[in-house]
């Protein structure tokens, strides 16, 4: 394995074989982070960190996000409860995203809109403009009771 | 369900909810797509589509990409044979990132490394400036062999 590295010397075969974390943000100063369930594998969210999510997120244990529509750190779960414990955060061959093994603490439901997944409509393949179908789309909370809205 | 709304129009509600599928690409034109082993659910890679690349995939059945780095559509395995066929393309609550069960093709190795999966290495909880652990790391092919580099 190479030695860690010079800052501004990576190469990508440096940054893919190092064991320093040197995580790459994008433009707007973050980077994509996958959320699995780390009972069954299934995925659960895709949101965002800046370096601060991802310093709370190694430092508590608990998943920290970035709104990048909000343009704000919020900690999962803050006001639905549903807090995410990160039990194993991985990065991946370049270091521009996340992986995260979480355990779902308070409901099982780790989307806003109730659902476990946030990832509950199928995109038929075969056709450019098809329709959505809903798949495992059944709400575990009623979002208006959680978030008053 | 709320009928497809007309453009411009949109509320989140009625992204999350609508069965029409409008993909809400980033700055740079691109969304995230993450792919899973259709068999197991592990997480195989995260990269990038276009709208280019996501109608190439859902036309074909064969998972495109967009690489930012090179600016320009891949397919999959096009140089290393290692085509993922997709047998379910999912988008999230807001549309703005694709999830796809994948067949690996070829060699059960999705990262350009050689490895399974591109998430090999785990950043230590508890600790913001860790060093990486690789889990999971064995090569299953020769990059050199397979890229020429």
């Amino acid at each position: 394995m190479p030695s860690p590295t010079k800052e501004g010397t990576e190469t990508s075969a440096t940054i893919e074989e190092t064991r320093r974390f040197s995580p790459k943000f994008g433009p707007d100063g973050t980077l994509p982070a996958v959320a699995v369930c780390a009972t069954t594998g299934e995925v659960l969210m895709l949101a965002y960190m800046n370096q601060e999510a991802l310093d709370r997120t190694l430092e508590t244990g608990e998943a920290h996000y970035f709104s990048r529509s909000r343009g704000k750190l919020w900690k999962k779960g803050e006001t639905s409860g549903n807090v995410q414990k990160v039990l194993e955060l991985r990065t991946d061959c370049d270091q521009d995203a996340v992986l995260m093994k979480v355990e779902m603490v308070g409901s099982p439901a780790a989307c806003h809109t109730g659902r476990r997944s946030c990832f509950y409509r199928v995109a038929p393949i075969g056709e450019t403009n098809g329709e959505l179908r809903f798949a495992d789309a059944e709400r575990l909370f009623d979002p208006k009771k959680v978030y008053g809205k």
